[in-house]
This record gives structure tokens, C-alpha cells and sequence, in this order.
């Protein structure tokens, strides 16, 4: 019936950040910190100690730290991620006698108490606790125990006994026997880029000077250097596999393709192979793998889309029927969305009765592409496969390549979104996209940073991608492309953008829809990059801008700060240490100038009081003095749309002299 | 590495309510319902059905009932707790394959296409379906497969395949190969008294009309008349042991007592005897179970309290000189909270090495007096004993008599008093008794009813102890006495009084300090029962008002409405089909008479709009005819302070003339 040992009086209970009771890991890239708070407490009145305990899950002894006790019985303390592999962590707790015995001395000594039994019961535990500790502490310990069992001055015994060194010798060798611990939680730990990264979507085929020819992986190649100097950091290609010729959607997704329309790319496989070919149009494999050394070199990197779907004229339909639904007449069943059809698309049926083989081939298709040199992969559609499915296929590849990034394409409902970053993704696409006003962005921000969200869901803002063309960038001209692109790279620390047509302000839809007109998923586009309406400049200092200001590396440090304009949007990140302090002051309006006053709350980012400071517009290169709690800010977005400031908090002068010259 | 069933499509998340990922239960009452929701959601698009599964433990099958879609994948069931059982439950979520191709269907024909392959998939799915009915709704199914499949009027065959009957057929014979199921969970489940109590706190040694005499259980047992007259349900006693002799307190907690001096009844055991002997003082252990027999005719029950302590000469320290802790120079460490001393109590040790002996002796003491009849026990300082131990000894004394209650008597750290709620206590007391002002209780009474607490935490108020004289009943007087009372007994379905001195009104406080002048825990009182302070009236009018009124019955259904003056608090409570509606008005100033306009959300409580209806208060029998959203109320403390309103919701007469007659 008294399985446990009864002794064993602390509780440790609400321990956060831990994801569905430790169902799934928390994650942090390299050189974060986990903060973990527990509550921790003992019937009675005894005083406690609490430690966290963590290290790299492979490693046999645990790191230790002791926890700090904040209010409500709530303990705190953190650990610092220095290596790329996965971290365990736990809480414990422990009733700490000496403490406890010396709190109670104090009273007693302060209300005149007898306290000669006392200092009697404090020596004798110290020389229990003397039996514990090394040689030198062991001495030293039984030199104090015998004053403050004997010495002749019971003021110097309790002196002794109270006293800064006791504290920290008896600290050091506490009697932890009957201590509690927690359940062991883990941390999956990426690199960095996992939090901070830039994307730039380029379908390779249009890269072309020849609007009447298919683009290269060659020609791609020498497209790298120009996204590199706009100091992207990844370059996201939608699939570059052979495209499947039966049901070949035409220009604008007709259902019927008319000769020489390329396809869509994510209508994967044909005679010519499926997801581990490339498409001869593009080049060889041997064409690819250079243009991943191309990047490398540059020192950047290729990501490839993973779409576990296939064309209908896919190799493995003929090889693997039994991965495939069939129609009642024998026919493949194609993907739908009733009433839409996706003819060229055949999905897998994941609960067929073959899942394990097939669930394996999936995973050979990654492992192919990790052999050519990739290391981060954008999944398609990741919500309509099996959670089951990504949970295994992340852990595992993960396991002989820890450096591998999964970006989830799900633009669906939350619970599902979140479920998959659960699951292992690295990093989720966000409903950024259509999150305009300062009360959607502010509480959209609240929920991915201040929420449990934060320790597994890792943002990435894009403001367009190929399938959507949002309505407020369509209809806001060039300033809401401005402002949409400098939201995305300072209120997130991973952004994307679908490239050639951002950076050229491409707006024409369908009608009444936000898809692009002539869409590049059905045809081959010619850009034109040195169209007046490009946004390179602006990019490339974006980018430089968040590379030179690591308070934008980071995703979890945002606040918002009130102004007296609703349009008007304010928002601080900041280095935890203040050495990087930014601004960013945005006008949501894309129609009108707007103006109002900021609230600077000063003395949380130490600013001195009393004394001017230098915001530095990094876009404009234009500064301005600010002074106290409230300044005004006025922003013209057909003049620029957002001010990104660093503020220059200048340090306290030792005298006014200084201030003069 | 694939170790479960990879076709398990639907993610079950979320359960509500649940209590540390079900580390604990949950609590119910009978009668009462556990209302459970979850996120449930599956990849893709398909549709999902849930179904809350729940039995009694012992029972080997589950009863189900579907669960409801509500907002953002959140679905919701409930159950009623309809036996004093532990009760299980979980939650199974499938994919529906017959709902999900109905819906097709019906947006494919809606939008014109074709679907004959479709009938055909249906049909074919029903007599899959049918081959798992009883063979009525096989022939049935079978019969319409047949329509769905091949009826020369397709008009015909989508009717029959969308048609009710079909959906109710499909429905109930679903495939479930692949259902996922959350983890199990437990419903703790006690008597109707652990939700809805009146608490009657009674010193026997004072039940006597000789001041100089010492009372007895016989006299005790002429008081319960009264007091059941009142309207209570349980009569409370303190401790009925042995007093200690060696350190005996006198009169106003001095160290030493006085020669006559009865001491404190929680300094328990002497040389005559411990915690299963009675104080001979009160008479025999056949005096004890006649008053226990006398309150069952009376229809009130007896509550033990048990203090897990000793007087330094209980038998239990020579006996078993093990279990308790030694101070330095070899004396038995009395109970201290520096400076505070109890040179007259004695703790248990519960860290030391015979702690299992200990533990099932404490056990034995519970089961003593549950032998002789008791059924409720009120637990001092709870928290001064391990929290593993009070989990051990309820879940073992439950298991023999699941009618056990107890109350857990801790005035403590709120991390604390949760977790002896969790460990199993049906009762705990609370802040209430230091709550005065609206912010104060409305913000309370939220975090008992609205949090997570509500599942296993159950209050209890008490406007007074014998270790308690609020400062607010202390300087309020009278009205502040009668508020106190009103606002327990119907802001929480479980409450209390000192019973006497809160009865006769007594505020003769120590200086300076909330305890009792002249307490009765260091000597006899004789009370005046016929003071003209009496409550008793008062007190009888408030049982009889919770007695008939169901919605003061429990304590979820609480909720609080505006008024415009911070004084006037207003809350209501009802029953769930709003056969028994209740408004509470208190004026929280005892001084001052206080008026205001109250807020009526007539609309929630349906009360026919335009039209007149009738508040009633069950205090002063006052009739008040009320009229739309905003009524006046105006509260004379000196007269009452508070209205008890039973709200008479008129019907919607079918015409005027009624109105006029």
C-alpha cells in the first residue's frame, strides 16, 4: 500500500515551459536560455532549496543550478543551450535543515531566547555535515562546529553560526536525501537558423532571359549572388522534380494544358521519375548539386519543397497502387476539395494497410536530398498527412542530422498548425499574411510570444507567397509593399517572401480573389529586374539592418508600447542586456500620412531621465533627439511608412562640462 | 521504430477537466455532471465524430454519448455522476467516412457535377456498414444501398444517401479501426453533504448551565435540538480527548495553567489516555456514541477533529518515543513557530524511520471513530503533515467507507491548500473569513468557481473560528455580523460558525489582535443563550432559505452583476433550468445605510422583457415589484444588510386581459 517513501515531503508541481505534460519537447536554438519556474513547497514551515537540473541527454551527470524563490511559492531558474543536441531537465527539492535551524536561531537570539540547545543541535549538524564534504571544507567545518558548540562567547558562537561562510559551507553539502524530483523533460535543440533566417521563394524555371525557353539550374546559379547580396539567407525552390504530363493544368490552373505550358511543379512525376529525379528541363542532378555549392559558397543556402503528392503518371502509382485510394470505378482517386479539383494531384492514403512501406519511401525521398548536400526543407501541405506520420519522419531524420530545418506550409486552423510544430517543425508559416491592423498584429504577436506557443511554435512571416496575392498589398501600391515587407523582418526574426514578385511590387490578381493573375505555379515569368518599382535597395538594408541589430534575431523579446494613433503601431525589441535597443514605429495606413505620440517608457530600457537621447532611423539614415515618455513621430507612407530606430541611449555624463563640448 | 498504429488519424488534446495531466481526480457530488471538452481534429479535411466514454471503475463497460463541435476544434459532452463511485472517463475521436462523403456529395450535386461514381462509393460503403448491424438495420441498410446505388432516379438516390434515416442509421454503426483514445481519467465522487453543508462549531465541555462545572457529552446532547432547529446539518465538536497535564495552558494561552484549568482540547493525551479515549471529564465512550445516536434522530451528524499531535505526556511518547523528534539534550522537541512556542503539543516526525508504523496508527485513529459512528472529520493544521501521507490515509479510509468526509483546516500559503484539496480533502477552509470588500470577494469568489480549482478545490466560509475574531466583525458590530452571515451561507454552499460566539455576537478581542478574548480553548464558557444579541433567528431564517432554494445548494453557479455603488454587491445564483432563481444584494459598509441602481441581465435570467416581475426577499419577506435592466436598492444596515431575493419570473401571458385581472 506505501510504495513511495513517505519521507519525501516537497512537492514539486506546475513546472513550465513543458509542452502537454512533457508529451513533446520544447524546443530553443543554440545560445538561448531555458527559464524553468516550478512550484515548489513542503507542509510546514522548514525552509527549502530547489535545484534545476539539465544536460545534453547523451551525457551521464546533470549540470545543476540552484532556483531562486519569487513569489507564491514559485521558483525560478535558467540554463544556458551551448550545444546542438537534446537537453533533459528537471526540478528538485529538498527540506533544508540548516537554513531552517538558522532562521529560527535569529528569532530566538532577537527575542531573547535561551539558545544554548540550539547552537548545541547546529554543531552536531555540522559535523554531519562535515562527514560529507571534502578534506579542507571537512576541517573547517569541525573548527566552526566547536565554536559554535562551545566557544565561551555565546554573541561569537552565534556569529559563527549565522555567519556568511557557515551559509556557504553547509550550502554546499546539503543533506538531500529525501528529495523530490520531477519528471524528466527534454529540449530539442536547432541551430540557430531555426530562429533567424531571411527567405527568398524563386521558382528556378524563371530564370531565364529568354521569356520562349525553360530557365536552368545554371541559370539559377547565377541568380544566387544578387539574392546573396540582398543578404537573404536561404532560397527556397518549389519542387524541381519531373512534372507529371497526364492532367497537366494549363496557364491560370485550366484543366486543360495547351502544348509547351510547363505544369505546376507540385504536380510531381511522370515517366521520366518522381521525387528523387530532377526535371530534365531544369538540368542534371549534377547541374543541381553545383547550384548547392554555388550557395554554399556565397554562404548561403538552397531549401527544397517537400510535397508528398504525386502526378497522376508518378512512377509509383504504377509501383505502389496500394498507397492509393481508388475512385469506385478502379480509377486513382485524385485530390478534392469539393467542390475544387486537383486532377493532376493524386494524394497518398495514409491509412492504407502498406503505411509502413510507404511511410518509409517518404522518408528515403528526404534522406536522397540530405545526400545532396540540403539541409532545410519547406513541406507542402504538412495538414493534410498524418501528425503520426511527421512526428516519426522528423525524429528520424533528425537523429542522423541534427541539422536538418522542416518549415510547415500549413496555412489552416490553429489547433492543427500548432499540432505539427508539436510534432517537430522547425518553423510554422503564421496568418501574418492577413493580420493588418495594430490590434490583429499586437494580439496576433501576444499569442505567438507570450504564450506556451513560444517554447514549439517558431514563426515565419510572409507577406506573400505564390498562392496568395493579399487583398491589402494588391490595393495599397507600393507603400503597402514598403510596410508590409518591414513588419514581417522586424516583428518576426524569420521572414519570407515569395522573391521575384515582391521585390517587384507584382500586384494583378485574379478578380475578387488573392491569387496572382498568370500565375508563375502555371507558366514560365520573365522578370524584369530592373523595374523602377523594385524594392532591392530596401531589402538589402532590411536584411543588413537585422544582421547589424541582434535584438532582431529574436523573436521573443517584442513589446508593444502605446501611441495616440491607432494607425500608428509601436513596438520595441531588445538584447537582454540593453546593448541593442530598437524602435520600430510603423504607419499602417497606406493611403495617408499619419502622426501622433509615442509612449517611451524610459526607465525600462534605462534611459537616463532628464536628458535627450538619439533615435537613429537605420532606413532613412535620418536621426532625431527624442527627451522623456512621450514624442512625436509623423510618417508619410508614399515618403517611407515605418521608422526603424536604434535608439543611442547615452550614458550619465560625470558632469555637466562634458555636456558642452 | 514504428511502434504504434500509424492510422490513428485523430489528435485528442486539451482535456478539460482535468487535474495535473490526472495525476489526482476530479471531484463530484452525486447528482452532479461532468461537463468534458477537448480539441479533437485530424489531418486533412475528412470529418470527425468524438464521443466522451464514462463508467463507474468497477464496471467493465462504457457508456458513451457524442460530443458536440463547438469554436476552433473544440468539442464538449457531459455525464451524470449518478452513483456514490469512483467514476472513469476518456475521450475517443474517429473519422467519418460516411459524413465526410455525404458532405461531398451534397457540395459535388450542388455545383452540378456528376455523381454517379459517388452513389456508388456510398452504396458501397453501406453494405460495409450493414455487415457490422443487427439485422433490422442491416435489411434496412441493405434495402437502401440499393436505392443509393441504382435507383433510375438519381434525384432520388441523393435524397435517400443525405436522408435523416440514413445518417442515423450510418451513425450508429461506425468504423472505428482506427478511433484514438485519450488516457483514462478518474472522477472522485462523495456524498451530496461534501458540496452542501451548514457547520454548527460546539465546545461540549461548556454545554452546562454551572459555570463552575465542566460540561458533558449528556448535556451536549440537549444542545443539539436547538441547533438542529437552526437548520444545520453537522455539529462540530473539538477535540473530545484526554487533555495533556505536563504544560498545560492556562486561561488566555499563559504557560501555566491554573489548578482547575480544563487546558486546551488540542493538547491531546494524558496518563488517561490518547486520540481513541474520551475525556473522562465529558463522560464515557457509551455518553459519546449516545449523543452521536441522538444527533442521527435528529437528523444532524457528529464531526470528530483531528489534531495529529500530542500532549507531552500522551501515551503515544513513551510508547513509540521513535516517532518523535528530540531536541538536543534528549527532551521530546515540543511544537514551535520561533518565537511562538507550544510547550503544550508535541508534532509527529514525519521523517523519521518508522514512519509506515506512524502512519498506520494515525490510520487506526480514523478508523476508531468511524467504528462508533462518525462520518465527517474537520483536520487541524493539515499542513504541517506531509502531503503524501494525507493522500495515502484518504485514499485508504475511502476505500472501506467512501462516505467519509473530511475538511481540511488549513489557513495557509495557497499553493499549499490546493494541493491538500488535490491529495483528496472534500473541504477546505479559506480566505473568506479576511474578504470584505466587493474586489475583494467577487475576485475570490472567481478564482473558486472560474479557475481549475473548481474541479477538486470545494470551499467552505467561516465568518469566525475559535482561533479567529475578524477585525471587520470585531469594530463592525451587530450588522457587521449579520452581513458576514449572509454572505457565507449563500456566496458558498458550504459553511460554518463558531457556533456560539458568532450565535451570541461576541467581539471582545486580545488587543491589537483577531483572536478571542477569554478564549474557550483555555476555559469554560457559559453561555446566555437568551442574549438579546442573539442571532438565532437570523441564523434559522438563512438554513431554512438555503434549504429551499437549490441554487444555493452548490457553488459553481455563481455569478456577479454591476452596480453603481462599490458598496452594493450583487451577485446571483441559479439552478440550471432556472427553476430556482436567486439574487444576493449586501451592503458591505456595516456602518453606513447605502443605495444604488443594480444592473439585471433580464435577458440571461429569461425574464420576459417589458413587463414587470417580482423580487422576493426571504429575509424580511419584503415583496418589490422590478421592471427592465436597472432597479434601485437602498440597504440600512442597522435594519438589514442584505437582501436575499427570490426572483419570480412571471410567464409571457398569452394576452393583455390576463394583465388586467
Amino acid at each position: 500500500m506505501i510504495n513511495t517513501d513517505g519521507r519525501k515531503r516537497v512537492v514539486i508541481e506546475g513546472i513550465t515551459p513543458i509542452i502537454d505534460n512533457g508529451a513533446f519537447p520544447i524546443k530553443r536554438v543554440v545560445g538561448e536560455e531555458v527559464t524553468v519556474a516550478a512550484d515548489v513547497f513542503a507542509d510546514g514551515h522548514d525552509e527549502l532549496q530547489a535545484a534545476l537540473m539539465y544536460k545534453p541527454v547523451s551525457e551521464r551527470t546533470w549540470s545543476e543550478t540552484l532556483m531562486r524563490k519569487k513569489e507564491n511559492d514559485r521558483w525560478m531558474a535558467s540554463f544556458s543551450i551551448e550545444e546542438m543536441v537534446t537537453y533533459s531537465f528537471m526540478v528538485c527539492g529538498w527540506i533544508d535543515a540548516f537554513s531552517t535551524w538558522r532562521k529560527a536561531l535569529l528569532i530566538k537570539k532577537e527575542a531573547g531566547q535561551d539558545v544554548d540547545i540550539e547552537l548545541k543541535a547546529g554543531g552536531s549538524m555540522m559535523r554531519k555535515t562535515a562527514s560529507r564534504a571534502d578534506s579542507g571544507c571537512r576541517k573547517r567545518l569541525l573548527y566552526l562546529a566547536e565554536i559554535v558548540e562551545n566557544d565561551h562567547d555565546p554573541e561569537n558562537a552565534v556569529a559563527v553560526a549565522t555567519g556568511d561562510e557557515l551559509v556557504n559551507l553547509m550550502g554546499m553539502f546539503p543533506d538531500r536525501t529525501f528529495e523530490s524530483r520531477s519528471a524528466v523533460y527534454r529540449v530539442d535543440v536547432e541551430r540557430v537558423r531555426a530562429l533567424y533566417s531571411s527567405w527568398y521563394e524563386l521558382f528556378p524555371r524563371s530564370c531565364t532571359n529568354d521569356p520562349a525557353r525553360h530557365g536552368t539550374f545554371k541559370e539559377c546559379a547565377k541568380r544566387l549572388g544578387d539574392i546573396a547580396n540582398m543578404g537573404f539567407h536561404i532560397v527556397y525552390l518549389p519542387p524541381i522534380h519531373p512534372i507529371g504530363r497526364q492532367n497537366r493544368k494549363g496557364k491560370n490552373n485550366t484543366v486543360i494544358a495547351q502544348p509547351g505550358d510547363p505544369g505546376s511543379p507540385w504536380a510531381i512525376g511522370s515517366a521520366e521519375g518522381g521525387h528523387k529525379s530532377v526535371n530534365s528541363e531544369l538540368g542534371t542532378m549534377e547541374d543541381f548539386t553545383s547550384l548547392v555549392e554555388k550557395a554554399a559558397e556565397l554562404g548561403i543556402e538552397i531549401a527544397l519543397d517537400i510535397a508528398f503528392q504525386c502526378a497522376p503518371d508518378h512512377p509509383y502509382i504504377a509501383e505502389h497502387p496500394e498507397w492509393f485510394r481508388k475512385r469506385h470505378d478502379g480509377s486513382i482517386q485524385y485530390a478534392e476539395n469539393p467542390p475544387k479539383k486537383y486532377e493532376d494531384i493524386v494524394p497518398f492514403d495514409f491509412e492504407c494497410d502498406n503505411w509502413k512501406t510507404l511511410w518509409n519511401e517518404l522518408k528515403s525521398i528526404i534522406d536522397f536530398w540530405i545526400d545532396k548536400g540540403i539541409r532545410i526543407f519547406r513541406v507542402d501541405n504538412p495538414h493534410t498527412k498524418a501528425f503520426l506520420f511527421w512526428e516519426w519522419l522528423i525524429k528520424e531524420v533528425k537523429e542522423s542530422h541534427s541539422d536538418v530545418l522542416f518549415l510547415a506550409e500549413a496555412f489552416t486552423r490553429p489547433r492543427l498548425m500548432q499540432r505539427l510544430a508539436k510534432t517537430g517543425f522547425s518553423q510554422s508559416y503564421t496568418y501574418f499574411t492577413w493580420r493588418n491592423t495594430r490590434w490583429e498584429l499586437s494580439h496576433y504577436l501576444g499569442e505567438l510570444t507570450e504564450t506556451g506557443l513560444r517554447d514549439y511554435f517558431r514563426p515565419n512571416f510572409w507577406p506573400n507567397t505564390p498562392d496568395i496575392l493579399p487583398e491589402f498589398i494588391q490595393y495599397g501600391g507600393r507603400p503597402a509593399f514598403v510596410l508590409r515587407l518591414l513588419l514581417a523582418g522586424t516583428l518576426c526574426s524569420n521572414y519570407g517572401i515569395y522573391g521575384p514578385a515582391y521585390e517587384l511590387c507584382v500586384k494583378e490578381a485574379l478578380p475578387d480573389k488573392e491569387e496572382y493573375a498568370d500565375s508563375e505555379k502555371y507558366e514560365i515569368k520573365n522578370w524584369n529586374w530592373n523595374s523602377a518599382d523594385s524594392l532591392r535597395k530596401l531589402i538589402t538594408r532590411l536584411n543588413r539592418i537585422r544582421e547589424e541589430n541582434p535584438a532582431l534575431q529574436t523573436m521573443w523579446n517584442i513589446r508593444f508600447f502605446e501611441t495616440d494613433n491607432e494607425f500608428l503601431m509601436y513596438y520595441a525589441k531588445t538584447t537582454s542586456d540593453l546593448s541593442n535597443v530598437v524602435f520600430v514605429i510603423a504607419n499602417l495606413d497606406p493611403f495617408h500620412k499619419q502622426s501622433g505620440w509615442v509612449q517611451v517608457p524610459f526607465e525600462e530600457f534605462e534611459i537616463p531621465e532628464n536628458q535627450s537621447y538619439l533615435v537613429h532611423d537605420l532606413i532613412s539614415n535620418n536621426k532625431y533627439v527624442w527627451y522623456g515618455s512621450r514624442n512625436y513621430v509623423e510618417l508619410d507612407p508614399k515618403i517611407l511608412p515605418v521608422h526603424i530606430f536604434k535608439v543611442n541611449r547615452k550614458l550619465k555624463r560625470e558632469n555637466d562640462f562634458d555636456y558642452y563640448f
